[in-house]
């Protein structure tokens, strides 16, 4: 790992950062210039002034996105500010241009006001066709992004959120299909931020009924105190046996582990209470919440984790290009559930033979982002 | 000029908008995702963090800048708003490419409120190595400019103002050689707008003495009752005669006539009024105050217009583009006015033969660009 750290640092500062702006008409003659810019602009400014959707046809806006973090929860690193967050930006915007044709423009912002922050982005909104939001801390990120959705008339993604829960769904799927389990699946998640919350409502959404999740204070059930806001509404939802206790307890007879949590929550001991043969997604990054080795050691069926050195990667990459290369192809108001629903069942099934080794498609391969594409309408 | 707008609408629904996002590192196995994207992100963005000054040599700060407007002023077409500044954006977005190999992206504001509109900018400033304001109506740009100068550590330009004032000093150092004269020429400018008030400063900085600036309401002059901010900043610098008046009654006697104002506000007469073989700089966009063959016909010695099918025209692209290439390669703290005159100095000394029909360099010299980035330090 050592080295991939130097290596990419090598990278970036060889190229000083990784993306750049490219001109899509010639500017070599006085004519160019004068279609480019003055005079002939002064026609396309005044139409789409009169009717701003023209913008739609006449400018970048249907090809471009805004990626935009407060850099207040990057990667597995935590609250690295808006410095922290644009390597991540930049990051995610090639891979939208290489496997959604997208063009993104990363934003980090200087504050983590929620207030400041939906204020900026709905200031700066006009040119873009949709915003994807990226590492933001939860439980901010659930209402900045609830009221850019209410605010905006183009679709807003948090990232973190439901890209994760797509791909999550997508590889839940194919490892359910495998193992011989349908929505009957007994599925306990530790971990309630951004992707947690996201996670649950996507299974909720797909119909699992017997999904248990955990915080750092066990089990989430209706009535437990001190609950508010979004943890209070998943309550509410899931865990329809009010089952309490902590993760250790829960766990216990349950079919799939799904760890959005932290480095090495998940013990052996623990896989061995739950059900037999049992499915894990351990997503903490960089590391996860057991180890491979250790976990099939214990017995997993399958095992799956967020790193791209081992089998199974749960990559957001799978998700987001093909999610806005579709909602800007179909024009779509915003974003519904049942679009990331169908996003997921994409993915599963773009996998002809999924095996233990294989719930996914290979994020590099360039005919996912055109798929998923297609249901987002 | 009917052709060249509908020519223009038609290139800009072709390629939907000029500018496209692109990736300047392979992204083709999945070591390249590891560098690019995570897990090798990571190190770059804790290294970022820590130390955002990095950002200058790991991410695309180092090259890429802001063309930032509200749409009040866009062109000369007046209050267009958000969407109708786009098409202009995106034009001077290639165009910084091009000519000054500038990454520039396109942002639009939906606020013309000026404490909301520098708000907006510094939150989102961080991932840029400058800012350009573009189109946004006087006074309100002064507020804007001299508060973000103040308050972010990047280089922050009005062009407008300054990219205006440059080109137009640099034609008239021309034109007063070739008409013989030199800093105790009489010049009447009309209009006290963005482009206005930079003009008659960056004059004044270079040693003009006898500069009278006209309003609507005639010559500015210290002491007129009414004047407050820029415009009583203007009458305390300028104007040393007091001279009253209209225009028509102020420009008799004058050597050189700049007009940033409204289309057919010089007449011939007035034109007859001036000294001998006047020099007429007619810069009201896209009809001049006085048109070039009428001008001619009254006798004057010289005539430039901001338009692209007359000789002499006034094109920012001369000055904006090695303006910031200049700024980002040297890595300066702010813009100061010495550097302006520097810029107009050096498109002046440009042009080896100087004629009253080619005052400038060629604005599809790609080597104006690299000579202006030169003396920004």
């Amino acid at each position: 790992m050592e080295n991939v750290y130097e290596k990419s640092i090598e990278l970036h500062a060889l190229h000083g950062g990784k993306l750049e702006i490219k001109s899509k008409v010639p500017l070599t003659t006085r004519e160019d210039l004068s279609l480019a810019y003055t005079p002939g602009i002064g026609a396309v400014s005044e139409a789409v002034s009169q009717d701003p959707d023209r913008l739609w046809e006449l400018s970048i806006k249907k090809n471009t996105v805004a990626i935009i973090s407060d850099g207040s929860a990057v990667l597995g690193l935590g609250n690295l500010g808006p410095a922290g967050a644009i390597p991540v930006l930049e990051g995610k915007a090639i891979l939208f241009k290489e496997f959604g044709g997208v063009d993104a423009f990363p934003i980090a912002l200087a504050t983590q006001d929620t207030d400041e922050i939906i204020r900026t982005i709905k200031a700066i909104a006009p040119v873009f066709g949709g915003i994807n939001l990226e590492d933001i801390s939860a439980p901010r990120c659930f209402e900045i992004e609830r009221q850019l959705r209410a605010e905006l008339p183009i679709p807003i993604m948090h990232d973190d959120q439901h890209g994760t829960a797509v791909v999550v769904l997508a590889a839940l799927l194919n490892a359910l299909k495998l193992r011989g389990l349908g929505k009957e699946a007994k599925i306990v998640m530790n971990g309630a931020g951004a992707a947690g919350t996201a996670i649950a409502h996507i299974l909720l959404g797909y119909g699992f009924k017997d999904l248990v999740v955990c915080d750092s204070q066990g089990a989430i059930y209706d009535g437990r105190p001190g609950l508010t806001g979004d943890k209070f509404e998943l309550a509410r939802m899931s865990n329809p046996g009010k089952v309490r206790g902590l993760l250790s307890d829960v766990l216990a007879g349950a079919h799939v582990f799904v760890g959005v949590s932290k480095a090495g929550l998940l013990t052996a001991d623990m896989i061995r209470s739950m059900s037999e043969r049992p499915i894990v997604f351990a997503l903490a990054n960089p590391v996860p919440e057991i180890m491979p080795d250790e976990a099939k050691a214990a017995g997993v069926f399958i095992i799956a984790t967020g790193r791209s050195d081992f089998p199974n990667q749960i990559n957001n990459v799978l998700a987001f290009p093909g999610i806005f290369r579709g909602a800007l192809d179909n024009r779509i108001g915003q974003f519904k559930p049942e679009m990331f629903v169908r996003a997921a069942e994409t993915l599963a099934n773009y996998v002809l033979d999924p095996s233990p080794e294989q719930l996914l498609p290979d994020p590099l391969d360039r005919g996912v982002g055109p798929a998923v594409a297609k249901v987002i309408c």
